[in-house]
């Protein structure tokens, strides 16, 4: 069949922007893992010139025309029906927010990180409040424009641009639920983790070069390739590159290993998801990863699910004492697993472990959303942190430092992203429960090292569907309901509350 | 002052192509070094792409009045109107060749660059004979169509894109001089050198780690600034980047550190040149390096004229012992010295040492102005460039594969490049020449390692100066002469003559 004429060229704009996605990835990556100091005025230059670049090519009135066009010529056909669903959704964020708002964000935003970096050294919220002041403003005003062309709340269109179709009404059912849960939840495991045996530090130090070969050795277990991507170092971990050039990075610590490795392989979990997006619709939106709860249920499914079952354990314990010479009861599978869960309640969000961890996400959303829709004033946001640690974490944070000021996202502008965590925890949970139904040998497969069944099975349930599906959708056609937190619930009790 | 309208327009123009240059640079640079086999064609795609968009914006018809009313804006300022002439320069060169040819032309060397690999590898000239016939077609279509508006010659049109006012009519000058020279001189190089002790070889291996720490060490004597720039890996050397981001390579042979550091001291001096430039006319035509010959000049004045020196051995000795353990008389800086000066009539040109280099050059500028003038026939290239290597050189090559097919130069579409190589050696020389007049202690502080005096006058007489002067009128105001081949005549004696 030709190429119908309207669509045709809506395909080939959009593939001159995958190829400008292309370039930014390997530029973004370069800075963050290669580029020597002095050349970061010229590189923000020019990153900034290829995203105006990039607007322009999606603003161009040319397509108010072309996608109802495409849109009648292509009905028939699904994929390049979502295509066109998917070019429209960026066409509307793009062109809802004007060229003056869009460049007061990007000066906002700059400003208001220099002012958090300073505010939260010197542990001074007063300090950040006129610049986070105006970040809100002015993401408030974006949400607004959003909301008039999507026809969504405000909030749901700034969710709109991380988690495409999420709402908030349906994040609050399922946050509800497990917010409702977790407090006791966490004190039933910290009271069945008093009475397990200590866990034994692992003594280094840990040789980088070691730590590479291991993570590697891993990644190639499970189906990383590197003739299309790449493992380098950068200061925080990332998933970057793009296309068949997937760059996920690390950090060595040398005194632990163990979370340089785990986050190797929250790494590769992304990256599988970008390796095996469709290749026949590689440059085309429908051919994107769907959103980013979907793309974060890929990594927390290989680190959480698959990564830090028992059966992963017996499979890497005599790896990693082959790596590091480790001997002793310390680095029994045993012990090692007691490590990879250890649960505490604690302040920083990025540090916490896989029970606590929702809590923290919860917290967060629950604020931003107040906040964009008024109900809850910057000045009083320090106060509500606390208070919502206290009730959700059981601990109260001495400092606002600790508190309300430890991540860069609200000063970043990044609003409505934070639930994404949590709905992508949630999602790895029930997406890994169905692969288990499915394929009823997936954990002794694991427990051998072979990952090919799981990988296998995510290629065809997830990633070879690249965005034709909403994320709704694909989960409700892949396990058979929607979002549902009795599944990570019982996947939280059965690792934390049974077992050694 | 404030700017005047046109020029403002014009220097934000340019100032958006240079962001462009340097995300290429970058690009190209990870293709090179990092990029993974796989992405091959994602990255050809968005670098093809962001050169179309680098051109878009050089060919914009608002350039043909902006440019003619901007000169009137800034005629009494040297720089400013220096920065126009560039920029007419790059207009020119832009629209002068239609679409459709450069089209032509990518499409012919990309199919031209194919056959000769495989033509070289089986020694089959007749098999690349029609893609390459192609290519110089094109190559002849371009030049003509580039001389109409520059108003030279055909061949001076292709070479004025690599050496900007660059003329045949003065190369053939020096050329010539150089041409009569070199038979009987390397004849009388090589007696002498048979008079002299054998060069002792140096025993390896030397591990790569070992020889990257000793460049690293030399490079920042050298005054490379590594906030601005990095050494890496690549299979074919190159200085690469731009901006204050310049990025170099090398590729090290554990039997033989010796060539892999020249390599490096070769492309740092490029990268000096780089560094130098006029940090106030960075994104600017006029603050960027002049033509090739003059960026040659800067690698072959850092490697041929000073780190081939007895003084720079006299300093680099001990450092290469220490780095190597080298023990024993081949280490002495005598026979060091040997070793970095040794002569021999050899086929390829990239293996040829500095007395026999420039015969190698002066063939391949004969007889490719004859191939694009029509005086000489593709195929009669075979057999013109062995009788030429025979009379030059003293040699004849046995097959076509390591005669006439040995560069990729003529199937790249690289006609008019060759002659800068030997354009930069007499200028190298007749540079340092001046360098070491108004400076008459500087070999003395190069033999204790201090090149400060050097490169605080590069920059003051070259680097500095970007591309406000042509190249003949900056050698003239440095040294009082035009490009004069007894300057680099005297080098090659005093050298290769003279002493141990």
């Amino acid at each position: 069949m030709s190429q119908p004429p309207s669509y045709a060229r809506l395909e080939q704009r959009f593939a001159r922007i995958a190829n400008l996605d292309n370039a930014l990835g390997i530029l973004q990556w370069d800075q963050d893992t290669m580029m020597p100091e002095g050349a970061a005025s010229a590189r923000s230059d020019s990153l900034a010139m290829l995203k105006v670049m990039r607007h322009e090519l999606l603003i161009d009135p040319a397509l108010a025309d072309l996608l109802p066009a495409a849109e009648q010529e292509v009905a028939a056909d699904a994929w390049r029906a979502a295509n066109v669903r998917e070019m429209h959704r960026q066409y509307v964020h793009a062109t809802a927010v004007p060229a003056d708002l869009v460049e007061a964000v990007s000066k906002a935003v700059s400003e208001s990180e220099m002012a958090w970096r300073k505010a939260r050294r010197d542990d001074d919220f007063a300090a950040l409040l006129p610049y986070l002041g105006e970040v809100l403003r002015l993401q408030r005003a974006v949400g607004e424009a959003k909301a008039a062309a999507l026809g969504t709340s405000t909030y749901d269109a700034l969710l709109d641009s991380y988690e495409p179709d999420g709402r908030s009404a349906r994040i609050d059912v399922v946050f509800a639920d497990l917010a409702e849960f977790l407090p006791s939840f966490t004190a039933a495991v910290l009271e069945a983790q008093a009475h397990r045996p200590a866990v034994l530090p692992l003594a280094g130090p840990f040789a980088p070069e070691a730590q590479r070969a291991l993570g590697v050795k891993m990644m190639k277990a499970l189906g990383f390739d590197f003739e299309r991507g790449r493992l380098d170092v950068s200061l925080h971990p990332f998933c970057g590159g793009s296309d068949d050039d997937v760059r996920i990075t690390t950090r060595y610590d040398e005194a632990d290993f163990a979370r340089s490795l785990m986050g190797v392989l929250h790494e590769t979990g992304h990256a599988l998801y970008e390796q095996g997006r469709p290749a026949a619709w590689k440059k085309q939106p429908v051919g994107q990863s769907r959103g980013m709860a979907l793309h974060e249920s890929q990594s927390l499914l290989i680190e959480m699910q698959a990564c830090r079952s028992p059966q992963f354990i017996t499979y890497a314990a005599p790896l990693m004492r082959e790596a590091f010479g480790g001997t002793g009861p310390a680095w029994d599978a045993e012990n090692l697993a007691r490590l990879y869960k250890r649960v505490q309640r604690s302040l920083i969000r990025v540090d916490a472990d896989e029970v606590t961890y929702p809590a923290h996400v919860i917290l967060r959303y629950r604020l931003e959303r107040a906040m964009i829709d008024g109900d809850l004033l910057l000045s009083d946001l320090p106060g509500a942190f606390r208070d919502g640690m206290k009730q959700l974490i059981g601990i109260e944070p001495p400092t606002d430092a600790l508190g309300c000021m430890q991540d860069i996202h609200w000063p970043a502008g990044l609003w409505g992203y934070f639930p994404t965590y949590t709905l992508g925890a949630m999602t790895a949970a029930q997406l890994f429960d169905t692969a288990k139904q499915q394929l009823p040998d997936l954990l002794e497969q694991i427990a051998v090292g072979n990952f090919a069944p799981l990988v296998g099975w995510l290629r065809t349930n997830v990633h070879g569907k690249g965005s034709l599906l909403s994320t709704d959708d694909l989960l409700l056609e892949v396990t058979g309901k929607p979002l549902d937190a009795e599944v990570f619930k019982r996947h939280l009790r059965g690792r934390y509350l049974d077992g050694v």
